[in-house]
């Protein structure tokens, strides 16, 4: 039995990671649906609006899914008190110190998983009594460790230590990255980018197009002094690099960041603009599909990847 | 057959890094002799150097092995009439470009390698008729792409385009990495940082004691401006750090980074003073061995990795 999907009683595992402006109910049911877990993600919902998509998946999927929520989030109580209230049974954490909460939600019967970018953290993780962990390398979307360390290193370090699930996480988005990262030691696997390139992410349908041209080299991790995220190049990205070049302070980089500049981005696709949040391995997909065609095409990469043989 | 062990008529995929101060005649022969295929690093060695070192090599040895030029190297047309002129049979080509030596070396009947951190120069080697590609990613110890794509995003983007073989690099040095790096389209690995740990890695034990101690995040990119090296945080990382901080030109940087500090950290075991390269995988070993332990090792593990069944 694979103990990802034995921890969370789904058919494959595969999680969809809980993006912002990405990870509406519709994106989670639709993964949860195929057999994988699906995330809402939080970070970009008012408390209002992610009760509204609890309720919302609830009616889509009698399937599991959960929650992400970055435990920096300023609503955190009233978050976690919404996600007890509509009987979610999972909630991945990010950002923030996994003891303020996990025990609190274990207590309420709920699984709950920790993200983490080093082993140092996934110790911490489980130290604090999370249930499994996500390790996310360098090559992921979104906000992530200042370590840089990559999935290819990351994944053995932490297995060498950790013994609860491991979840792995960055740059993989297709069925023989599922092999690999599994023959690197990972229970399961947590991708991002691929569903952010679905029909059902709630994404500007400009900023998939946009993922869809990227190429290698496309996104660089940057704002490593504010909190390091993998951005797709584009007018904003080269200000914030123009800024560096200038010697731009803590407090000038954070000015230039401004407020809902992902929202801009990502939801309303504004491509000059905005923040454009997305992994490396975005260069390796080149179309937008439907959440059940990415199932269908992962799966049947990952058995044949598994039939072939490698003997030397 | 495996295309990797076919062209270099080896046992093993498993290739030895040509690295500056690492890879003299002893730890090249011991590979070779071990089943790998072992490369001389001509990077950091005068002509005369280099000669030795071969003629050397041919004595303790008389399995293949070959020769890595950078191609920016100042001495380049005496490094590759000696390489001719000795009889080397295999060139790793790299830092450069390979339109330049290839098909000179291919009449000579050397099998030719080029080593890139992206598809388009992949795609480049394969025009200019080289006989495979060895693809590395930002994990990677010295110097390597200023796209910063890891190993894991570049090798099925690679893979996706090039029909000539596929050799690995950054990232791996265990058996259950070349496992990964060969789902994932690899036919074969290419390994510094583990070789660079060896009993005979011609590097100073100081430098290898050091190795030993590194951890997650104890290595960085840096000096894009100049050409991107990964290097071990340590006083002079430190140093250039903090001339980033303060501004500094290229012109500056070139400057601090002077001539011959490679050699100093390295061969000479400056840990102050030097310039420490190697890959991020240093944090997951964590003992000097000899080559062959090595390969006993990866042998061992890689054959208990391709029996473990996957399927869910």
């Amino acid at each position: 039995m694979n103990k990802i999907t034995q921890l969370f009683n789904i058919k494959y595992p595969i999680i969809q990671g809980g993006m912002v402006w990405h990870s509406g109910y519709k994106l989670a049911a639709a993964v949860s649906n195929s057999g994988g877990l699906g995330l809402i993600g939080a970070g970009s919902m008012y408390p209002d609006v992610l009760r509204n998509h609890i309720q919302k998946c609830k009616k889509v999927t009698d399937k599991p899914f959960g929650v992400n929520v970055p435990l920096l989030y300023p609503n955190v109580e009233e978050i976690m008190q919404i996600i007890v209230e509509e009987g979610v049974k999972i909630v991945f954490t990010s950002a923030g110190n996994p003891k303020t909460w996990t025990q609190w939600l274990k207590e309420k019967g709920i699984t709950v998983v920790h993200v983490v970018s080093s082993s140092k953290f996934a110790l911490k993780a489980q130290e604090a009594g999370v249930d499994a962990v996500v390790a996310e390398g360098f090559e992921a979307g979104g906000h992530n460790g200042r370590e840089e360390t990559t999935t290819l290193t990351l994944l053995p370090i932490v297995k060498k230590q950790l013994s609860i699930p491991l979840i792995a996480a960055g740059g993989i988005a297709t069925g023989k990255g599922v092999h690999a990262a599994m023959v690197l030691g990972a229970d399961g696997v947590q991708m991002g980018t691929r569903f952010a390139m679905t029909v059902e992410s709630s994404a500007h349908q400009s900023f998939k197009d946009y993922c869809v041209q990227a190429q290698e080299g496309s996104t660089f991790l940057t704002l490593k002094e504010l909190a390091p995220v993998r951005l797709l190049t584009n007018d904003f990205y080269y200000q914030v690099q123009e800024a560096y070049k200038n010697g731009a302070t803590i407090e000038e980089l954070k000015e230039l960041l401004g407020k809902g500049r992902a929202k801009k981005g990502m939801l309303e696709g504004d491509l000059v603009e905005g923040e454009l949040e997305i992994g490396q391995i975005v260069a390796l997909i080149d179309k937008i599909q439907t959440v059940n065609d990415v199932f269908n095409e992962i799966l049947e990469e990952f058995n044949q990847s598994i039939q072939k043989e490698f003997v030397f």
